[in-house]
């Protein structure tokens, strides 16, 4: 029987365009009401994997719109009761089932405080849409298993989108348009379910990503510690060169995340040393050099451009994780001791 | 013979009240400059260790001084050229060597912008201190063992100091005069480095902190992993509950800094449902029931008010770690692979 782990991964193609369709004229009318604001900066409020969706939106938004972005800690509007200001903020919540109530206690005094809120978010319905004065929705359907795929690549999606109607950028737009597909042809070519196997005893790995697949790198970790129980870490090469990478031995696999664009001619020196040390190699890239020098290549369309790479970069770690998951004799569906919604104070 | 790192370790109360004497005046100074500036929100740019010094900069500016603190994403500066706009930003550029050129690279953008910059690192010469308007040295004397101890609570006391005197708090002040002293305890008490040797076998473990100790976990996992070679993963508790902790199963060691303060409510339900599921826990923690539900408690002085604990209870943890390196046969001061001064672009 199918789980719904891998239904939900095959989804996102169709969940994705219904996104593009739907919000064209509601993202639209926010970016207008963004352009009017003039926002000095950015604070986005999310957990989980919401909260890699937030890391990506810091190279966005930084890169596409110029705006410097903070990731809220929720304690100190919660537990410390001591928000920070916010006024001159555009300020974002990131959550799937918009339930847990420090993300939404960020929005109410954020919006308090006259900042302008925008919701992300799967339901319309929940806490968290009502919290903020817009709402972007996701249009994912119901995601019923616990590790959530869809919901992460439309939250990427209508953050991209968002940016690119906000810098009225018609040549990024037309790019968003073909995503779609590009993750369908991902779905259809990808043999990381079946190279999963090789891992089967696999316990501990470290997961590598830089700029735009910073947040690449953190989402997959986080997939690979929820289904698999693996100790996953995701580092920048950087962060992970200045001190973790003394745990590298024989062995030690490394899952690398080698896309083109700004960051590739940092990523090739990168697999390099690792391979001088021996370590395991697995690397998603759309770069033949990069996938040569890995273990176990999981190739991705060339051509994608590196702002809405991480849309497409996660499909075949989605697909890896869930085959090392039935390979490890694990039910995708039901993680041990995991709760969909998670309600922080 | 003694290590370099343990000599370090053991010098930091004579180094932090070698920086309260010495930059009584030069903080003084700057907390003038900024509050004329006025900022709207903080920018830090930082990597590994001083990273974790920017962490807790989040929680101390947020809650004393009520700014929103973004931290910088260097390549966003470099590799991808786009950086974003930084008017009315109070920037900070945070490093020991003062050496990495992307982190000098944000302060020379910063300043080109016309924000406030800050350079906090332990040499005055170095090209960071130059980028910067303003200095603020951390008197800590050369720190040969790679693995950072004595800069790490230098930078933390550092940024303390410029917070308290920031918002004119006098009695916030006091609190950190008393700071030396309290560390000088610690050091005398603590029997962190011999308790390690039941973990000589380990080889993974996380690390949870959250508020101002979200940082204090960070940095303890650093250590762990430069050092020991354990993977060691931080965490919020909130974070950890939603994903990962399907990776606890009995004996999963589970390191905790469960401090008085606003987050103590929180750290005891926590505690209590990592027990549950047969963790092993090593707690650090002012609070004698905090430490009764631990295998391995590592206790700390009372009354140690929340804002300045980091600067606190890092040090069990440094003992700790120190204690693993010796127990597993390591050279503390040459961990594998691993330079004093990481040159990221």
């Amino acid at each position: 029987m199918t789980s719904a782990l891998a239904r939900e991964i095959a989804e996102q193609p169709r969940v994705l365009a219904a996104l593009w369709e739907e919000e064209r004229t509601g993202i639209e009318k926010i970016a207008r009401t963004v352009r009017e604001y003039g926002p000095r900066y950015v604070v986005i409020a999310a957990r989980g994997t919401s909260d890699n969706a937030a890391r990506y939106g810091q190279y966005l938004f930084g890169a596409h719109n110029r705006l410097s972005v903070a990731l809220a800690t929720p304690s100190l509007f919660t537990l410390y009761r001591s928000p920070p200001r916010l006024e001159g903020a555009l300020v974002f919540g990131i959550s799937q089932s918009g339930q847990s109530p420090d993300i939404v206690a960020v929005l109410d005094e954020a919006r308090r405080q006259g900042a302008l809120t925008v919701a992300v978010t799967n339901d319309p319905a929940s806490p968290l849409a009502g919290a903020a004065a817009h709402l972007l929705p996701l249009h994912a359907g119901q995601e019923t298993s616990l590790a959530a795929t869809k919901t992460y690549t439309a939250q990427l999606y209508a953050l991209a989108l968002l940016s690119a109607r906000l810098a009225q950028d018609e040549e990024r737009l037309l790019q968003a348009a073909a995503l779609p597909q590009v993750v369908a042809r991902v779905l259809a070519e990808s043999k990381a379910t079946a190279q999963a196997e090789r891992y089967r005893f696999m316990s501990a790995c470290v997961v590598i990503g830089r700029g735009y697949n910073y947040a690449t790198a953190y989402e997959l970790a986080l997939k690979m510690k929820e289904l698999t129980y693996v100790l996953a870490e995701p580092y920048s090469p950087a962060d992970f060169l200045h001190g973790p990478v003394a745990m590298v031995e024989r062995g030690f696999p490394v899952i690398t995340f080698a896309l083109s664009g700004a960051v590739a001619m940092e990523m090739r020196p990168f697999l390099a040393q690792v391979r001088e040390r021996e370590a395991e190699l697995v690397v998603v890239s759309d770069q033949a050099d990069a996938l040569a020098l890995a273990h176990t290549p999981l190739p991705i369309p060339a051509h994608v451009p590196e702002w809405l790479s991480p849309i497409v970069a996660i499909v075949p770690g989605q697909l890896f994780a869930l085959g090392l998951t039935l390979a490890k004799g694990y039910d995708p569906d039901h993680p041990r001791g995991l709760r969909k919604v998670t309600l922080t104070v």
